[in-house]
Protein backbone atom coordinates (compact mmCIF):
# COMPACT_ATOMS: atom_id res chain seq x y z
CA UNK A 1 0.00 0.00 0.00
CA UNK A 2 1.61 3.56 -0.61
CA UNK A 3 0.46 6.72 1.06
CA UNK A 4 1.38 10.09 -0.27
CA UNK A 5 2.06 12.75 2.24
CA UNK A 6 4.22 15.92 2.62
CA UNK A 7 7.80 15.30 2.81
CA UNK A 8 10.21 15.20 3.89
CA UNK A 9 10.28 12.19 6.45
CA UNK A 10 10.14 13.54 9.39
CA UNK A 11 6.97 16.21 9.15
CA UNK A 12 3.97 15.87 11.58
CA UNK A 13 2.20 14.30 8.69
CA UNK A 14 4.30 11.27 9.14
CA UNK A 15 3.17 10.97 12.41
CA UNK A 16 -0.40 11.61 10.98
CA UNK A 17 0.35 8.25 8.90
CA UNK A 18 1.87 6.04 11.32
CA UNK A 19 -1.08 6.65 13.80
CA UNK A 20 -3.80 6.23 11.08
CA UNK A 21 -2.08 3.04 10.17
CA UNK A 22 -2.10 0.94 13.63
CA UNK A 23 -5.85 2.68 13.93
CA UNK A 24 -6.98 1.33 10.84
CA UNK A 25 -9.58 -1.13 10.04
CA UNK A 26 -9.62 -3.81 6.75
CA UNK A 27 -6.87 -6.15 8.16
CA UNK A 28 -3.02 -6.34 8.48
CA UNK A 29 -1.03 -4.18 5.26
CA UNK A 30 1.78 -6.39 4.48
CA UNK A 31 3.95 -3.61 2.85
CA UNK A 32 3.36 0.24 3.76
CA UNK A 33 5.35 2.54 1.12
CA UNK A 34 5.78 6.04 2.21
CA UNK A 35 5.70 8.47 -1.15
CA UNK A 36 7.07 11.94 0.24
CA UNK A 37 5.63 15.29 -1.66
CA UNK A 38 6.09 19.05 -1.77
CA UNK A 39 2.87 20.18 -1.20
CA UNK A 40 -0.67 19.30 -0.14
CA UNK A 41 -1.71 20.06 -3.60
CA UNK A 42 0.74 17.13 -5.00
CA UNK A 43 -0.70 14.96 -2.72
CA UNK A 44 -3.96 15.11 -3.60
CA UNK A 45 -2.88 14.62 -7.71
CA UNK A 46 -0.91 11.80 -6.86
CA UNK A 47 -3.67 10.63 -5.55
CA UNK A 48 -6.02 11.04 -8.39
CA UNK A 49 -3.06 10.11 -10.47
CA UNK A 50 -3.59 6.38 -8.75
CA UNK A 51 0.47 6.84 -7.66
CA UNK A 52 -0.38 6.19 -4.05
CA UNK A 53 -3.50 4.46 -2.18
CA UNK A 54 -4.32 7.30 -0.06
CA UNK A 55 -2.86 11.08 1.05
CA UNK A 56 -2.67 12.08 4.72
CA UNK A 57 -3.01 16.25 4.72
CA UNK A 58 -3.83 18.62 7.22
CA UNK A 59 -6.75 19.94 7.52
CA UNK A 60 -7.43 21.83 10.68
CA UNK A 61 -5.20 23.38 13.79
CA UNK A 62 -6.70 23.74 16.96
CA UNK A 63 -4.99 27.31 17.16
CA UNK A 64 -4.39 27.93 13.63
CA UNK A 65 -7.82 26.93 12.05
CA UNK A 66 -8.38 25.45 8.83
CA UNK A 67 -5.80 24.81 6.13
CA UNK A 68 -7.54 26.57 3.56
CA UNK A 69 -5.52 24.74 0.50
CA UNK A 70 -7.04 21.17 1.76
CA UNK A 71 -10.08 22.48 2.53
CA UNK A 72 -10.35 24.02 -0.90
CA UNK A 73 -9.02 20.90 -2.95
CA UNK A 74 -12.29 19.00 -1.37
CA UNK A 75 -14.55 21.62 -3.46
CA UNK A 76 -16.06 20.24 -6.49
CA UNK A 77 -14.10 22.42 -8.93
CA UNK A 78 -11.06 20.86 -7.78
CA UNK A 79 -12.29 17.34 -7.03
CA UNK A 80 -13.21 16.03 -10.10
CA UNK A 81 -11.10 13.13 -9.35
CA UNK A 82 -13.54 12.23 -7.01
CA UNK A 83 -11.46 12.34 -3.86
CA UNK A 84 -13.28 11.58 -0.48
CA UNK A 85 -12.27 11.21 3.13
CA UNK A 86 -11.79 7.56 4.78
CA UNK A 87 -10.07 8.80 8.13
CA UNK A 88 -8.95 11.43 10.88
CA UNK A 89 -6.35 11.42 12.47
CA UNK A 90 -5.87 13.76 15.63
CA UNK A 91 -1.77 14.64 16.21
CA UNK A 92 -0.74 16.41 18.99
CA UNK A 93 1.93 19.26 18.14
CA UNK A 94 5.03 18.95 20.38
CA UNK A 95 7.50 21.26 19.20
CA UNK A 96 11.32 20.36 20.26
CA UNK A 97 14.61 22.77 19.41
CA UNK A 98 17.12 20.46 17.80
CA UNK A 99 20.43 20.82 16.47
CA UNK A 100 23.57 18.55 15.53
CA UNK A 101 26.08 16.99 18.40
CA UNK A 102 29.49 18.77 18.00
CA UNK A 103 31.88 16.13 16.84
CA UNK A 104 34.95 15.26 19.01
CA UNK A 105 33.48 16.83 22.12
CA UNK A 106 32.52 14.64 25.38
CA UNK A 107 30.55 15.17 27.69
CA UNK A 108 28.67 18.39 25.62
CA UNK A 109 25.42 19.12 27.55
CA UNK A 110 21.89 20.89 26.39
CA UNK A 111 22.55 24.59 27.44
CA UNK A 112 26.68 24.62 25.59
CA UNK A 113 25.01 23.89 22.54
CA UNK A 114 22.34 26.08 22.83
CA UNK A 115 24.96 28.76 23.07
CA UNK A 116 26.80 27.40 19.88
CA UNK A 117 22.97 28.33 18.07
CA UNK A 118 23.47 31.37 15.11
CA UNK A 119 20.46 30.55 13.74
CA UNK A 120 17.04 29.06 13.46
CA UNK A 121 14.82 27.72 10.84
CA UNK A 122 11.38 26.31 11.00
CA UNK A 123 8.07 26.11 8.86
CA UNK A 124 6.76 29.79 9.04
CA UNK A 125 3.77 28.10 11.26
CA UNK A 126 5.97 26.55 13.87
CA UNK A 127 7.71 30.02 14.31
CA UNK A 128 4.55 31.56 14.87
CA UNK A 129 3.54 28.56 17.12
CA UNK A 130 7.09 29.18 19.48
CA UNK A 131 7.04 33.09 19.59
CA UNK A 132 7.56 33.10 22.98
CA UNK A 133 10.53 30.62 23.10
CA UNK A 134 12.38 32.44 20.43
CA UNK A 135 12.03 35.71 21.78
CA UNK A 136 13.19 34.94 25.34
CA UNK A 137 15.40 32.61 24.79
CA UNK A 138 16.67 32.89 21.18
CA UNK A 139 16.43 36.45 20.23
CA UNK A 140 18.01 37.81 23.04
CA UNK A 141 21.15 36.10 22.12
CA UNK A 142 21.16 37.49 18.57
CA UNK A 143 19.81 34.17 16.81
CA UNK A 144 18.90 34.85 13.81
CA UNK A 145 15.31 33.45 12.88
CA UNK A 146 14.56 32.20 9.21
CA UNK A 147 11.72 30.54 7.83
CA UNK A 148 11.98 27.12 5.62
CA UNK A 149 9.16 25.12 3.66
CA UNK A 150 9.14 22.58 6.32
CA UNK A 151 9.71 21.59 10.23
CA UNK A 152 11.35 18.42 8.73
CA UNK A 153 13.31 20.57 6.44
CA UNK A 154 14.54 22.48 8.70
CA UNK A 155 15.86 19.30 10.74
CA UNK A 156 17.78 18.76 7.30
CA UNK A 157 19.43 22.15 7.16
CA UNK A 158 19.94 21.70 11.05
CA UNK A 159 21.59 18.02 10.25
CA UNK A 160 24.48 19.92 7.82
CA UNK A 161 25.05 22.79 9.95
CA UNK A 162 25.87 22.93 13.65
CA UNK A 163 25.15 26.77 14.29
CA UNK A 164 21.59 25.72 12.90
CA UNK A 165 19.03 24.60 15.00
CA UNK A 166 15.30 23.63 13.86
CA UNK A 167 11.92 23.49 15.49
CA UNK A 168 10.67 20.36 14.60
CA UNK A 169 9.23 17.26 15.71
CA UNK A 170 10.77 14.40 18.14
CA UNK A 171 10.49 12.18 15.02
CA UNK A 172 12.79 14.72 13.22
CA UNK A 173 15.16 14.71 15.53
CA UNK A 174 15.49 10.55 15.59
CA UNK A 175 15.40 10.72 11.61
CA UNK A 176 18.28 13.10 11.32
CA UNK A 177 20.04 12.16 14.24
CA UNK A 178 19.70 15.39 16.22
CA UNK A 179 20.35 15.99 19.56
CA UNK A 180 17.02 17.54 21.52
CA UNK A 181 18.09 20.54 23.31
CA UNK A 182 14.43 21.67 24.71
CA UNK A 183 11.22 20.10 24.34
CA UNK A 184 7.21 21.52 23.89
CA UNK A 185 8.96 24.81 23.25
CA UNK A 186 5.21 25.81 21.91
CA UNK A 187 3.81 28.49 23.37
CA UNK A 188 0.24 26.92 23.90
CA UNK A 189 -0.22 23.02 23.32
CA UNK A 190 -1.85 22.06 19.82
CA UNK A 191 -3.63 19.60 17.74
CA UNK A 192 -4.05 19.11 14.33
CA UNK A 193 -6.85 17.24 12.54
CA UNK A 194 -5.34 15.44 9.40
CA UNK A 195 -7.94 13.63 6.86
CA UNK A 196 -6.45 10.58 5.07
CA UNK A 197 -8.12 10.73 1.79
CA UNK A 198 -8.40 8.21 -1.25
CA UNK A 199 -9.67 8.46 -4.66
CA UNK A 200 -13.91 6.84 -4.67
CA UNK A 201 -13.02 4.02 -6.30
CA UNK A 202 -10.23 2.22 -4.56
CA UNK A 203 -11.35 1.68 -0.76
CA UNK A 204 -12.64 -1.56 0.44
CA UNK A 205 -16.31 -1.83 2.00
CA UNK A 206 -14.94 -2.85 4.91
CA UNK A 207 -13.12 0.78 5.76
CA UNK A 208 -15.69 2.55 5.00
CA UNK A 209 -18.63 0.52 7.18
CA UNK A 210 -20.18 2.35 10.16
CA UNK A 211 -18.75 1.82 13.55
CA UNK A 212 -21.20 3.43 15.49
CA UNK A 213 -19.17 6.69 16.25
CA UNK A 214 -18.57 7.92 12.89
CA UNK A 215 -18.70 11.50 11.21
CA UNK A 216 -19.85 12.16 7.85
CA UNK A 217 -18.41 15.64 6.15
CA UNK A 218 -19.98 17.79 3.98
CA UNK A 219 -19.63 20.33 1.62
CA UNK A 220 -22.08 22.79 0.36
CA UNK A 221 -23.20 25.81 -1.75
CA UNK A 222 -26.37 27.91 -0.78
CA UNK A 223 -29.10 29.17 -2.29
CA UNK A 224 -28.64 33.19 -2.53
CA UNK A 225 -31.37 34.19 0.18
CA UNK A 226 -31.38 34.99 3.95
CA UNK A 227 -32.00 32.68 5.99
CA UNK A 228 -30.03 30.13 3.79
CA UNK A 229 -27.51 28.88 6.47
CA UNK A 230 -30.52 28.78 8.97
CA UNK A 231 -32.67 26.46 6.91
CA UNK A 232 -30.19 24.12 6.33
CA UNK A 233 -28.88 23.81 9.72
CA UNK A 234 -32.79 23.00 11.04
CA UNK A 235 -32.53 20.19 9.11
CA UNK A 236 -29.71 18.83 11.81
CA UNK A 237 -31.24 21.04 14.77
CA UNK A 238 -34.83 19.27 13.91
CA UNK A 239 -32.97 15.69 14.66
CA UNK A 240 -30.87 16.09 17.05
CA UNK A 241 -28.02 15.78 15.01
CA UNK A 242 -24.48 17.32 16.33
CA UNK A 243 -22.54 19.60 13.96
CA UNK A 244 -18.72 19.64 14.96
CA UNK A 245 -17.57 21.74 12.50
CA UNK A 246 -18.80 24.57 10.34
CA UNK A 247 -16.67 26.46 7.94
CA UNK A 248 -16.73 29.01 5.27
CA UNK A 249 -14.81 29.40 2.64
CA UNK A 250 -15.00 31.24 -0.06
CA UNK A 251 -16.16 30.37 -3.72
CA UNK A 252 -13.80 32.48 -5.64
CA UNK A 253 -16.44 33.71 -7.99
CA UNK A 254 -16.54 36.66 -5.97
CA UNK A 255 -16.29 38.16 -2.53
CA UNK A 256 -18.70 37.36 0.12
CA UNK A 257 -19.88 34.49 -1.90
CA UNK A 258 -19.03 31.50 0.29
CA UNK A 259 -19.18 27.24 0.22
CA UNK A 260 -19.62 25.45 3.36
CA UNK A 261 -17.39 22.50 5.00
CA UNK A 262 -19.68 20.76 7.51
CA UNK A 263 -18.86 17.96 9.63
CA UNK A 264 -21.38 16.35 11.71
CA UNK A 265 -22.02 13.72 13.72
CA UNK A 266 -23.48 10.36 12.54
CA UNK A 267 -22.80 7.78 9.36
CA UNK A 268 -23.78 8.38 5.75
CA UNK A 269 -25.71 4.67 5.83
CA UNK A 270 -27.51 5.51 9.18
CA UNK A 271 -31.45 6.61 8.40
CA UNK A 272 -31.11 10.00 10.20
CA UNK A 273 -28.03 11.02 8.26
CA UNK A 274 -30.10 9.69 5.10
CA UNK A 275 -33.07 11.89 6.01
CA UNK A 276 -30.79 14.78 6.76
CA UNK A 277 -28.83 14.88 3.38
CA UNK A 278 -32.76 14.34 1.78
CA UNK A 279 -33.77 17.70 4.00
CA UNK A 280 -30.52 19.75 2.42
CA UNK A 281 -30.24 18.75 -0.58
CA UNK A 282 -33.51 20.12 -1.21
CA UNK A 283 -32.74 23.46 0.14
CA UNK A 284 -29.39 24.30 -1.40
CA UNK A 285 -27.56 24.91 -4.60
CA UNK A 286 -25.37 22.19 -4.74
CA UNK A 287 -24.27 19.35 -1.81
CA UNK A 288 -21.33 16.92 -2.10
CA UNK A 289 -20.72 14.28 0.45
CA UNK A 290 -17.00 14.00 1.11
CA UNK A 291 -17.65 10.91 3.26
CA UNK A 292 -18.15 8.80 6.60
CA UNK A 293 -15.11 8.00 8.67
CA UNK A 294 -14.70 7.11 12.58
CA UNK A 295 -14.77 9.84 14.45
CA UNK A 296 -11.01 10.14 16.16
CA UNK A 297 -10.47 10.48 19.76
CA UNK B 1 -4.02 62.48 11.84
CA UNK B 2 -1.94 59.18 11.87
CA UNK B 3 -2.53 55.46 10.81
CA UNK B 4 -1.00 52.37 10.86
CA UNK B 5 -0.59 49.99 8.23
CA UNK B 6 1.27 46.85 6.98
CA UNK B 7 4.82 48.55 5.42
CA UNK B 8 7.38 48.92 4.11
CA UNK B 9 5.76 51.53 1.81
CA UNK B 10 3.58 50.35 -1.08
CA UNK B 11 1.76 47.77 -0.25
CA UNK B 12 -1.84 46.81 -0.91
CA UNK B 13 -2.41 48.25 2.76
CA UNK B 14 -1.43 51.87 1.55
CA UNK B 15 -3.90 51.31 -1.08
CA UNK B 16 -7.12 50.43 1.34
CA UNK B 17 -5.52 53.56 3.26
CA UNK B 18 -5.65 56.13 0.55
CA UNK B 19 -9.10 54.84 -0.96
CA UNK B 20 -10.51 54.71 3.17
CA UNK B 21 -9.19 58.56 3.56
CA UNK B 22 -11.29 59.64 0.19
CA UNK B 23 -14.09 57.85 1.15
CA UNK B 24 -14.28 58.85 5.12
CA UNK B 25 -16.68 61.02 6.12
CA UNK B 26 -15.90 63.84 9.25
CA UNK B 27 -14.71 66.74 7.31
CA UNK B 28 -11.69 67.00 5.82
CA UNK B 29 -8.34 66.00 7.29
CA UNK B 30 -5.30 68.56 7.48
CA UNK B 31 -2.15 66.33 7.99
CA UNK B 32 -2.09 62.39 7.18
CA UNK B 33 0.32 60.52 8.29
CA UNK B 34 1.23 56.92 7.51
CA UNK B 35 2.85 54.87 10.26
CA UNK B 36 4.23 51.16 8.94
CA UNK B 37 4.55 48.02 11.19
CA UNK B 38 5.58 44.69 10.14
CA UNK B 39 3.28 42.61 11.41
CA UNK B 40 -0.90 43.10 11.58
CA UNK B 41 -0.27 42.34 15.67
CA UNK B 42 1.82 45.66 15.43
CA UNK B 43 -0.03 47.52 13.86
CA UNK B 44 -3.17 46.28 16.55
CA UNK B 45 -0.60 47.53 19.41
CA UNK B 46 0.07 50.98 17.82
CA UNK B 47 -3.52 51.52 18.15
CA UNK B 48 -3.96 50.21 21.89
CA UNK B 49 -1.34 52.40 22.59
CA UNK B 50 -2.65 55.51 21.10
CA UNK B 51 0.78 55.72 19.03
CA UNK B 52 -2.06 55.72 15.64
CA UNK B 53 -5.87 56.79 15.72
CA UNK B 54 -6.48 54.80 13.21
CA UNK B 55 -5.00 50.66 11.73
CA UNK B 56 -5.94 49.28 8.50
CA UNK B 57 -5.31 45.93 8.06
CA UNK B 58 -6.71 42.98 5.66
CA UNK B 59 -9.01 40.73 7.16
CA UNK B 60 -10.31 38.27 3.58
CA UNK B 61 -9.46 37.48 0.17
CA UNK B 62 -12.13 36.54 -2.36
CA UNK B 63 -9.33 33.47 -3.27
CA UNK B 64 -7.80 32.71 -0.14
CA UNK B 65 -10.20 33.24 2.46
CA UNK B 66 -9.94 35.37 6.01
CA UNK B 67 -6.83 36.47 7.30
CA UNK B 68 -6.92 34.53 10.59
CA UNK B 69 -4.17 37.02 12.28
CA UNK B 70 -6.84 39.54 12.32
CA UNK B 71 -9.81 37.83 13.32
CA UNK B 72 -8.29 36.48 16.25
CA UNK B 73 -7.01 40.01 17.35
CA UNK B 74 -10.66 41.23 17.51
CA UNK B 75 -11.50 38.29 19.83
CA UNK B 76 -12.01 39.56 23.45
CA UNK B 77 -8.76 37.70 25.12
CA UNK B 78 -6.87 39.33 22.46
CA UNK B 79 -8.81 42.96 22.48
CA UNK B 80 -8.79 44.29 25.70
CA UNK B 81 -7.74 47.62 24.40
CA UNK B 82 -11.32 47.80 23.34
CA UNK B 83 -10.59 48.10 19.16
CA UNK B 84 -13.75 48.67 17.01
CA UNK B 85 -14.17 48.32 13.48
CA UNK B 86 -15.37 52.12 11.80
CA UNK B 87 -15.06 51.08 8.12
CA UNK B 88 -13.87 48.91 5.20
CA UNK B 89 -12.04 49.14 2.32
CA UNK B 90 -12.26 46.72 -0.73
CA UNK B 91 -8.74 46.40 -3.09
CA UNK B 92 -8.76 44.72 -6.13
CA UNK B 93 -5.30 42.82 -5.84
CA UNK B 94 -3.46 43.38 -9.49
CA UNK B 95 -0.26 42.15 -9.00
CA UNK B 96 2.75 43.31 -11.83
CA UNK B 97 6.44 41.90 -12.28
CA UNK B 98 8.25 44.64 -11.43
CA UNK B 99 12.08 45.33 -12.16
CA UNK B 100 14.51 47.86 -12.46
CA UNK B 101 15.15 49.66 -15.84
CA UNK B 102 19.27 49.46 -16.80
CA UNK B 103 21.30 52.61 -16.56
CA UNK B 104 22.85 53.28 -19.74
CA UNK B 105 21.13 51.44 -22.34
CA UNK B 106 18.37 53.47 -24.27
CA UNK B 107 14.98 51.65 -26.37
CA UNK B 108 15.26 49.23 -23.51
CA UNK B 109 12.03 47.21 -23.74
CA UNK B 110 10.29 44.96 -21.72
CA UNK B 111 10.62 42.00 -23.04
CA UNK B 112 14.25 42.57 -23.33
CA UNK B 113 14.90 43.27 -19.08
CA UNK B 114 12.28 40.16 -19.06
CA UNK B 115 15.17 37.79 -20.13
CA UNK B 116 17.51 39.65 -17.59
CA UNK B 117 15.89 38.12 -14.73
CA UNK B 118 17.58 35.69 -12.29
CA UNK B 119 15.71 35.39 -9.02
CA UNK B 120 11.75 36.40 -9.05
CA UNK B 121 10.93 37.77 -5.21
CA UNK B 122 7.71 38.42 -3.83
CA UNK B 123 5.12 37.88 -0.82
CA UNK B 124 4.12 34.18 0.02
CA UNK B 125 0.49 34.97 -1.09
CA UNK B 126 1.55 36.95 -3.99
CA UNK B 127 3.54 34.14 -5.33
CA UNK B 128 0.66 31.49 -4.70
CA UNK B 129 -1.67 34.15 -7.04
CA UNK B 130 0.82 34.34 -9.82
CA UNK B 131 1.02 30.26 -9.95
CA UNK B 132 0.65 30.26 -13.57
CA UNK B 133 2.78 33.12 -14.58
CA UNK B 134 5.44 32.01 -12.62
CA UNK B 135 5.49 28.19 -14.53
CA UNK B 136 4.79 29.34 -17.61
CA UNK B 137 6.80 32.54 -17.87
CA UNK B 138 9.84 32.14 -15.22
CA UNK B 139 10.18 28.97 -14.33
CA UNK B 140 10.89 27.77 -17.69
CA UNK B 141 13.66 30.28 -18.19
CA UNK B 142 15.61 28.68 -14.66
CA UNK B 143 14.21 32.24 -13.31
CA UNK B 144 14.72 31.15 -9.22
CA UNK B 145 11.32 32.03 -7.03
CA UNK B 146 11.64 33.37 -3.65
CA UNK B 147 9.31 33.82 -0.64
CA UNK B 148 9.68 37.29 1.38
CA UNK B 149 8.05 39.49 3.70
CA UNK B 150 6.04 41.68 1.79
CA UNK B 151 4.85 42.94 -1.78
CA UNK B 152 6.18 46.21 -1.30
CA UNK B 153 9.61 44.31 0.17
CA UNK B 154 9.72 42.41 -2.74
CA UNK B 155 10.18 45.96 -4.66
CA UNK B 156 12.68 47.32 -2.40
CA UNK B 157 14.88 44.06 -3.62
CA UNK B 158 13.93 44.43 -7.16
CA UNK B 159 15.31 48.88 -7.10
CA UNK B 160 18.71 47.58 -5.30
CA UNK B 161 19.38 44.32 -7.87
CA UNK B 162 18.51 44.90 -11.79
CA UNK B 163 18.76 40.76 -12.09
CA UNK B 164 15.62 40.58 -9.06
CA UNK B 165 12.37 41.46 -9.95
CA UNK B 166 9.36 41.40 -7.87
CA UNK B 167 5.52 41.02 -7.84
CA UNK B 168 4.12 43.41 -6.06
CA UNK B 169 1.72 46.74 -6.75
CA UNK B 170 1.32 49.28 -9.47
CA UNK B 171 1.75 51.71 -6.25
CA UNK B 172 5.28 49.56 -5.82
CA UNK B 173 6.75 50.51 -9.08
CA UNK B 174 5.52 54.24 -8.60
CA UNK B 175 7.12 54.05 -5.15
CA UNK B 176 10.12 52.32 -5.93
CA UNK B 177 10.73 53.80 -9.62
CA UNK B 178 10.52 50.51 -10.90
CA UNK B 179 9.44 49.23 -14.60
CA UNK B 180 6.61 47.45 -15.05
CA UNK B 181 7.29 44.25 -17.59
CA UNK B 182 4.31 42.85 -17.08
CA UNK B 183 0.62 43.63 -16.06
CA UNK B 184 -2.05 41.55 -14.00
CA UNK B 185 0.08 39.05 -13.75
CA UNK B 186 -2.54 37.13 -11.27
CA UNK B 187 -4.11 33.80 -12.41
CA UNK B 188 -7.10 35.24 -11.31
CA UNK B 189 -9.16 38.48 -9.77
CA UNK B 190 -9.17 38.89 -6.33
CA UNK B 191 -10.54 41.37 -4.06
CA UNK B 192 -8.86 41.72 -0.67
CA UNK B 193 -11.59 43.29 2.06
CA UNK B 194 -9.65 45.47 5.03
CA UNK B 195 -11.15 47.00 7.56
CA UNK B 196 -10.29 50.31 9.87
CA UNK B 197 -9.50 49.63 13.33
CA UNK B 198 -9.78 52.22 16.22
CA UNK B 199 -9.77 51.99 20.10
CA UNK B 200 -13.19 52.72 21.25
CA UNK B 201 -12.48 56.05 22.67
CA UNK B 202 -11.13 58.10 20.13
CA UNK B 203 -13.54 58.56 17.28
CA UNK B 204 -16.16 60.66 16.73
CA UNK B 205 -19.87 60.12 16.65
CA UNK B 206 -20.18 61.16 12.74
CA UNK B 207 -18.05 58.36 12.00
CA UNK B 208 -20.07 55.78 13.14
CA UNK B 209 -23.66 57.13 13.11
CA UNK B 210 -26.18 55.15 10.48
CA UNK B 211 -25.89 55.69 6.33
CA UNK B 212 -29.14 53.62 6.14
CA UNK B 213 -26.48 51.78 3.95
CA UNK B 214 -24.16 49.61 6.78
CA UNK B 215 -22.94 46.47 8.45
CA UNK B 216 -22.39 45.32 11.82
CA UNK B 217 -19.39 42.67 12.96
CA UNK B 218 -20.88 40.63 15.74
CA UNK B 219 -18.07 38.19 17.55
CA UNK B 220 -19.81 35.12 19.53
CA UNK B 221 -19.18 32.20 21.22
CA UNK B 222 -21.83 29.48 21.45
CA UNK B 223 -23.25 27.66 24.19
CA UNK B 224 -22.20 23.77 23.80
CA UNK B 225 -25.36 22.28 23.42
CA UNK B 226 -26.97 20.85 19.60
CA UNK B 227 -28.37 23.53 18.01
CA UNK B 228 -27.00 26.69 19.44
CA UNK B 229 -25.75 28.01 15.85
CA UNK B 230 -28.83 27.43 14.37
CA UNK B 231 -31.17 28.97 17.60
CA UNK B 232 -28.59 32.37 16.28
CA UNK B 233 -29.36 32.39 13.19
CA UNK B 234 -33.05 32.04 13.75
CA UNK B 235 -32.21 35.25 15.33
CA UNK B 236 -31.61 37.34 11.87
CA UNK B 237 -33.89 34.98 9.38
CA UNK B 238 -36.67 35.64 11.49
CA UNK B 239 -36.43 39.41 10.65
CA UNK B 240 -34.97 39.29 7.52
CA UNK B 241 -31.67 40.45 8.12
CA UNK B 242 -28.85 39.10 5.74
CA UNK B 243 -25.87 37.54 6.92
CA UNK B 244 -22.59 38.87 4.67
CA UNK B 245 -20.04 36.15 6.31
CA UNK B 246 -19.93 33.64 8.78
CA UNK B 247 -16.47 32.00 10.04
CA UNK B 248 -15.70 30.06 12.48
CA UNK B 249 -12.22 30.43 14.18
CA UNK B 250 -10.31 28.26 16.49
CA UNK B 251 -11.25 29.77 20.34
CA UNK B 252 -7.65 28.14 20.87
CA UNK B 253 -9.03 26.15 24.05
CA UNK B 254 -9.13 22.75 22.21
CA UNK B 255 -10.38 21.37 18.70
CA UNK B 256 -13.53 21.65 17.66
CA UNK B 257 -14.45 24.46 19.90
CA UNK B 258 -14.94 27.69 17.97
CA UNK B 259 -16.10 31.59 17.59
CA UNK B 260 -18.13 32.89 15.46
CA UNK B 261 -17.36 36.00 13.64
CA UNK B 262 -20.36 37.26 12.02
CA UNK B 263 -20.99 40.47 9.87
CA UNK B 264 -24.80 41.55 9.10
CA UNK B 265 -26.55 44.57 7.06
CA UNK B 266 -27.71 46.83 9.20
CA UNK B 267 -26.25 49.35 12.11
CA UNK B 268 -26.33 48.89 15.84
CA UNK B 269 -28.65 52.00 16.08
CA UNK B 270 -31.27 50.55 14.58
CA UNK B 271 -34.09 49.52 16.05
CA UNK B 272 -34.29 45.60 14.02
CA UNK B 273 -30.66 44.91 14.63
CA UNK B 274 -31.26 45.90 18.67
CA UNK B 275 -33.72 43.59 19.06
CA UNK B 276 -31.15 40.75 17.12
CA UNK B 277 -28.93 41.61 19.35
CA UNK B 278 -31.20 41.66 22.48
CA UNK B 279 -32.06 37.94 20.98
CA UNK B 280 -28.95 36.90 20.10
CA UNK B 281 -27.72 37.86 23.75
CA UNK B 282 -30.12 35.44 26.07
CA UNK B 283 -28.77 32.63 23.59
CA UNK B 284 -25.30 32.63 23.40
CA UNK B 285 -22.10 32.51 25.80
CA UNK B 286 -20.73 35.33 24.94
CA UNK B 287 -21.79 38.34 22.68
CA UNK B 288 -19.29 40.98 21.46
CA UNK B 289 -20.64 43.91 19.31
CA UNK B 290 -17.17 44.90 17.07
CA UNK B 291 -18.66 48.00 14.99
CA UNK B 292 -21.00 49.37 12.41
CA UNK B 293 -19.28 50.78 9.02
CA UNK B 294 -20.83 52.22 5.97
CA UNK B 295 -20.99 48.93 3.67
CA UNK B 296 -17.66 48.91 0.87
CA UNK B 297 -19.39 49.06 -2.73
Amino acid sequence: MKIGILGPEGTFSETAAVLWLKGRRGGTIEHVELNYYETIVDVAESIVRKEVDYGIVPIENSLEGSVGETLDLLSSENNEGGMRIVGEILVPIRICLLAKQPLGKFDQNASQSFARIRKVVSHPHALAQCKQFIRERLKVKGVEVKPVESTAGAAKMAMEDEEVAALASEEAAKRYKLKILAEDVQDKESVTRFVALSSSFSSSDIETSPTGKDKTSLLLYLKDRPGALYEVLGEFAQRGINLTKIESRPSKRALGDYMFHIDCEGHLEEKEIKEVLEGVKRKVAMLKVLGSYPMAR
